[in-house]
């Protein structure tokens, strides 16, 4: 039996907020409400957690804790909706924005609850391993979060604005970039008949690498041998694309000059 | 126990011909001799295999296969030490050479025997999920390579040079520059106090859609959404970094690119 933990209410219905919303229905937590712009996709997560749903910023008396988890844009105009007294919490959950998101003419406490983890539709990559990067004003604030951030997952770790807005930056090479170093790969092979699932067995070899030598050691490929060559022969298949010339270019000049020192 | 099944050398001994005189000499197939340069290097490997090892290019008698992997530049010289006739079949591992590569006064049979995989020093990434790409010259030469890789692998595919060429410039991608993504983002938090391997369940979780849903499909963040704002903050971080913010610029131009047609 899960012990009834807190009260939560979520605004917002997408990827990130199911997440949240799903874990923290499991740990034990009631969630009270879940808010979306249009009502629709909430009552549909609402029914898997129990929890009343919403089209209005009203906060359900009781509710100890808000997670916003909106598309960015839209953040700064939610956070102005919200009506909540100070016996209330709100966090948001993304990566380049403060706390100075939050209006200063509010009364709610307020802080940030950011997940390193990339989340999509039909995909429940678990927050146990996800490290979860938490940050609020206040020290009994911080260490309310990190009490439930260190339910959710075994990773919480406390960040300034600064890092985290490094951290973001940073998963934007680690997986934005990477994923598209993939679909180029895809792309260049496309004309042929040769499955994309063949660079799997690399990729994850590749990857293990990264982890257990580092990066910057396990680097290998014509860029980093300096491997003039090889590398005209590729700038010449690649003269069906422009866009792949230049990336292909632009990263072995990166890996040559870093490499180069 | 393993039946035996056939006589190989090999030149070279570095990870790739490590990786491929392990592999056979488990599968049953006698290693004749380790041949490199130095003839240094040959002779611990050799002692692993039960083979005799040496720097000249005497190919002993009854072997029935040599297999090269030497670092590409010194392919074309080394083809031309071998003396061996007609009853010896010869291949190189290498992605972008073709049987050319193999001068015209030879007297052996040749071929290409390709495997899609990063190998390096202290790491075994196994032969038997890897996929070997083959060529040869007349059809039972293919046959017989098709014979031996498919005792090595369970995915052995016959392509062409001009496929294999693209292949290996598809794992550039794939391989070199999803590593020098991960080493950007390492460098990006190389200043904060936060371990590189925060990144791990986000690089795995990016990696298992791009296989599940395919790297197209499956492309989030600010360049895909074409969200300008935070792509010009993310430019603002990196004005530390000349080379980073070109492969920033570069790698976003080219998801928008992609993503907007």
């Amino acid at each position: 039996m899960v012990k009834n933990r807190g009260k939560i209410s979520i605004i917002g219905a997408g990827n990130v907020a199911t997440a949240f919303a799903r874990a923290l229905h499991n740990r034990g937590y009631s969630i009270l409400k879940i808010i979306s712009r249009s009502g629709k996709s909430a009552s549909g997560l609402a029914s898997l957690c129990g929890s009343e749903s919403g089209s209005d910023y009203i906060i359900p008396n009781g509710t100890e804790l808000v997670i916003i988890s909106v598309p960015d844009h839209e953040l700064p105009e939610v956070t102005l909706q919200i009506k909540a007294g100070n016996d209330v919490m709100v966090v948001h959950t993304a990566g380049s924005f403060g706390t100075d998101v939050f209006p200063d003419n509010r009364n709610y406490r307020c802080g940030v609850l950011y997940p390193l983890q990339t989340f999509s539709k039909g995909r429940d990559p678990g927050l146990e391993k996800v490290p979860l990067f938490v940050e609020a004003e206040s020290p009994p604030d911080l260490d309310y979060l990190i009490q439930v951030a260190s339910t959710l997952s075994d990773r919480v770790l406390v960040v300034d604005i600064e890092t985290r807005r490094r951290l973001h930056l940073a998963a934007v090479f680690a997986s934005n970039f990477v994923n598209h170093m993939l679909s180029s790969a895809e792309t260049i092979i496309a004309e042929s008949d040769i499955d994309f699932d063949v660079f799997e067995p690399l990729v994850r070899e590749t990857l293990e690498k990264a982890f257990r030598l580092g990066p910057s050691e396990s680097q290998t490929g014509p860029a980093v041998r300096n491997d003039l060559n090889t590398i005209e022969k590729h700038l010449d298949l690649l003269s069906f694309s422009h866009q792949l010339r230049e990336v292909y270019i632009t990263v072995t000049e990166s890996i040559i000059k870093k490499h180069s020192r």
